[in-house]
């Protein structure tokens, strides 16, 4: 189902131009998801050189955030658009801001990575299956997103129940680790941040399902519960 | 100096409706900064009654981001606008972004009073000063967006660096108070959960300056240094 529909237009310059910002974003997406797979790695291995280089790519997110932020502010002001390019370009302005902040997370991680180096370890086997899922989470909805296919965008915002049940547990299995020796304290707060930030991934994750939803059916799903939404499917 | 100068419109019905969009985010942004009294109060008071009102008021200011991102919607496909009038419609749909996520951290606040009742506290005093100065900052930076005012932006801006220093202070005697008391952990994670949520207030705050910012000079200072953004003051 490809809902983007720029075919439609009178003016191709335009048409490009939605093309090439819907392109920018993808990219912007494809390199969040890198730097979030790169995170997990690092966590796994411990490789500082790899954590780094995630904290300095950050940048690199940044740039594009307010590079397809000022294309965005173009094409309204020149395009004048209404409607349904209206939503898409609006869409991207939100979806843009959610996947700088994912890009915050990776750098987050990395910077935990470099901290806690050398120093006695919690248990991390839980947080790289959670980071696992809210990489294939953010994989799917950039996948949705490309296609502007809202029945994949649904599926992607149900899973988020899933990370926030992996969180619960990853908290408990912290918690418990601290209290049977107090002395790694702030090693395990360094993991709980980015416990914590990962979790946060799959919401931002569920919030460009919405941005999705919004511009294929019209309608602002932000807020509502999870049945409200999962409904609109029938409608 | 008030740089709105919304006089300046032919269609005094345009005038109007920014006018009316203007007001509403000042509106959320008054019920946002006294959901955030509240909650600092609850954590202090300790009152449960207020800690449950908190947490059901959220919905109102997440339906005014609704509402409000709905009318800026509208405005720009019905008025077309373009330069600072475009800037001032996209900063605002941004700043309700902000304003929402700061009515998260007050309910946020108001469900650890809940969670934490009646079990032993850990201290709460440096992250009521915090949370007072978050709210100082918050009303400092809705003051500087009705006037649209550079200068008291850049100074609120300036002001986040304390917040950062005293979250630093706080977890500092968080942990402390854990590696005494290694079974006050659960207690001490709710409030540090807080603790950081302010802190993050400070920043979304800062987010809501560089709009201004963005509004007046026309100029996207995200992820730029402090010290840039200050120096835009002389230019």
């Amino acid at each position: 189902m490809n809902n983007l529909n720029l075919k439609k237009h009178i003016s191709g310059q335009f048409n490009t131009e939605l093309e090439e910002v819907v392109n920018q974003v993808l990219v912007m997406g494809g390199l969040v998801e890198q730097q979030l797979i790169d995170a997990i790695s690092a966590i796994h291995t411990q490789d500082l050189d790899l954590a780094r280089l995630i904290v300095t790519k950050d940048q690199q997110v940044n740039l594009l955030e307010v590079d397809i932020d000022e294309d965005c502010t173009r094409i309204i002001a020149k395009r004048q658009p209404a409607a349904s390019d209206l939503r898409l370009v609006l869409a991207i302005i939100k979806t843009i801001t959610d996947l700088e902040r994912i890009g915050d997370v990776a750098k987050r991680i990395g910077m935990m990575v470099i901290d806690n180096a050398n120093k006695k370890q919690p248990p991390l086997v839980s947080m790289e299956n959670m980071g696992l899922r809210t990489v294939k989470m953010l994989h799917e909805v950039l996948d949705a997103f490309a296609r502007m296919d809202v029945v994949a965008a649904i599926e992607v915002h149900k899973e988020d129940a899933k990370v926030d049940r992996e969180y619960e547990s990853i908290i408990r299995e912290l918690m418990t680790f601290m209290m049977e020796d107090p002395r790694s304290i702030p090693q395990v707060l360094n993991v709980l941040w980015c416990a914590r930030s990962l979790e946060r991934v799959g919401d931002r994750v569920q919030n460009i399902a919405e941005y999705i939803i919004y511009f294929v059916k019209g309608k602002d799903v932000r807020h509502r519960s999870d049945e409200d939404i999962y409904t609109l499917l029938d409608s």
